[in-house]
């Protein structure tokens, strides 16, 4: 492409501060090969909440859909009651432009702080992906209530598994481990006790296998692989599984990779049929709002993966190295600000 | 109590060879009180599913209830499709006997192997336990499947949480917190997204409070109780969640306290309605089946677990001590057999 439209959902908290070094980022990577960038904000979140009850009005998702890609910042707040956001902008949007795909890659950078004894666990470093099923799952909200509030309640939430569903990202995680270097696949599921949700993943996996002959195929149940992820995490390339399992597993390879301040995650739709949409993994974070401490690097390295979506890999790997470099020579003893740390990454394009 | 009836289920691979020592060192203590213990074994697992295919005959299930408590090794083989013994042994025994506290203790003793940076993360130690559902959620098997096996395949799985099921379990979590020094009960579920049964984990909570002014209460979604357990395992002390999120934590728990090796568990029924099922949480490990090398220490502590159970805290207090005085004092450069560690846990006491 020679140009990019791109919708931009800055959100709450620090989210607009560290959308803006994204957009700095990547600005001075595309303006040096000529590509250009045309922007246009979007007010989602909980300031449009409270002042108008709105979440995501079906004309903003419409105006959404023209655009190459979105970026987004972080939504919620702690005025806004759990649930509201997630269920009324995050998610919803997730559904509406059919982000089956969510993407989330866990790498040790350079200086990076794990919490794990790294040299003794993980002496050949972090180095994996998960790919989250992003539209079915226990996350389709199809769950009710009887006789609330009574000594009578019962309540049910129903993940809903498709073969449709479950295919196309299966497929996707195939691609993208048939692409890396190690070629491996790791199914995360519980399908001793899920039995027919777990079925479905396996035998999918099974049926998809042998288009993929050069990728190695392992399964872990998700009580095994958090034991993994802390034990032997230098085991995963590619991990494929379901919403809440991808929810679970990926917060804990953000933290065992160096914190959720510096993950990055696509919500991605592979079939192109609506833009896709970047952001970084940690929240909106309203208490340090507006005071430049907001570190933009998952930020920074969402666009990467935007630029790598949008067909441009190799400005990808350009940010995702100015990134590298920039997080292996910095002085952890000096701290930044949230602009100071985008022009650094910038500067290095 | 001056007598104590058990059933023995030893189970598969090394199962037998860890109950035998936690019988050994149940033995040593009570005979110093002069409690007698009478045993008798159950013939349950891969073994008699092969033979008979039988996995829990309704016989063995009236049988068993005749009894104080019963003592699980393991159960599980690679040459049992997974999920038979699950679904066929494991959680029926749970929903048959109204196992529904499911109760793991992590607690990093003196030479366990952490993989965290345990002086950097957890300078204080580890020292929680999770108060796991296990009767309801996504474990009662009430999923399906349509058009199986065809591209229009549809599996849904169903969490049903109830006033009453959920009422009991966090009660129980209450006066655990209360009964331990931190007074600390944190609430582990996904309520932001799973509303209906996250809604009714937190109303109970809300509800429970009160009488238990004491005890300070404190909510996490799981992916972020993720984060937590391996960037500051110390904030925990008692932890209350469903039975999916509890079967994912408490691995998580395991692995960072020094390995699985370690964990001790209990099925409880607080109603004492019927006995209650104290077992490692480690699996059947056929390979080092008969060799000696397991270790069962965790099927040591799980008889601490029941001696606390069936009113003797005393006792459980005394096996604890000497299970803690043992990893203290062992040479890990000094491989010891299964035997040993039971004759050396046993000689403490
Ligand atoms: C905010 C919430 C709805 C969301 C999720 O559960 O998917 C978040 O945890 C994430 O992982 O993006
Ligand atoms: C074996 C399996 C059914 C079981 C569970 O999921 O509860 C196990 O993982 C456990 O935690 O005891």
């Amino acid at each position: 492409p020679t140009s990019l439209n791109l919708a931009v959902i800055g959100g709450d908290g620090i989210g607009p501060e560290v959308v803006a070094q994204g957009l700095k980022v990547l600005r001075a990577v595309t303006d040096q090969v000529g590509v250009s960038v045309t922007t246009t904000d979007y007010d989602l979140g909980a300031k449009r909440w409270h002042k108008s009850g709105e979440t995501l009005p079906d004309s903003v998702v419409e105006e959404l859909r023209g655009h190459d890609a979105i970026l987004l910042g972080a939504i919620g707040h702690p005025t806004v009651p759990s649930g509201v956001l997630e269920r009324g902008v995050l998610l919803p949007l997730r559904f509406a432009l059919d982000h089956c795909v969510n993407l989330r890659p866990s790498v040790l950078f350079p200086g990076a702080v794990s919490p794990l004894d790294i040299e003794r666990v993980a002496p050949d470093g972090i180095d994996f992906v998960v790919v989250r099923e992003g539209t079915e799952g226990p996350y389709v909200g199809n769950g009710g209530a009887l006789r609330v509030g009574t000594p009578h309640e019962i309540a049910t939430e129903v993940s809903v598994n498709t073969a449709y569903g479950v295919d196309r990202v299966v497929r996707d995680a195939f691609e993208r481990a048939s692409a890396r270097p190690r070629k491996k696949l790791t199914l995360v599921h519980k399908h001793n006790v899920l039995v027919h949700a777990g079925h479905l993943w396996r035998r999918t996996v099974e049926a998809v296998a042998p288009e993929f002959p050069e990728v190695t195929v392992d399964y872990l149940h998700i009580d095994a692989a958090t034991i993994f992820m802390t034990t032997d995490p230098g085991r995963f390339d590619v991990i494929v599984t379901d919403n809440l399992f991808g929810d679970i597993i990926t917060d804990l390879a953000a933290a065992i990779s160096g914190g959720i301040g510096l993950a990055a995650s696509g919500n991605i739709n592979p079939m192109r049929t609506a833009p896709s949409m970047f952001e970084p993994v940690h929240g909106s974070a309203p208490d340090i709002e507006g005071q430049g401490k907001a570190d933009p690097t998952a930020a920074i390295l969402s666009v990467a993966l935007m630029l790598e979506h949008v067909g441009l890999p190799e400005l990808a790997a350009r940010v995702d190295q100015a990134v590298h470099d920039d997080l292996a020579e910095r002085d952890p003893s000096v701290p930044r600000t949230t602009d100071q740390i985008g022009d650094a990454v910038a500067a290095r394009l």
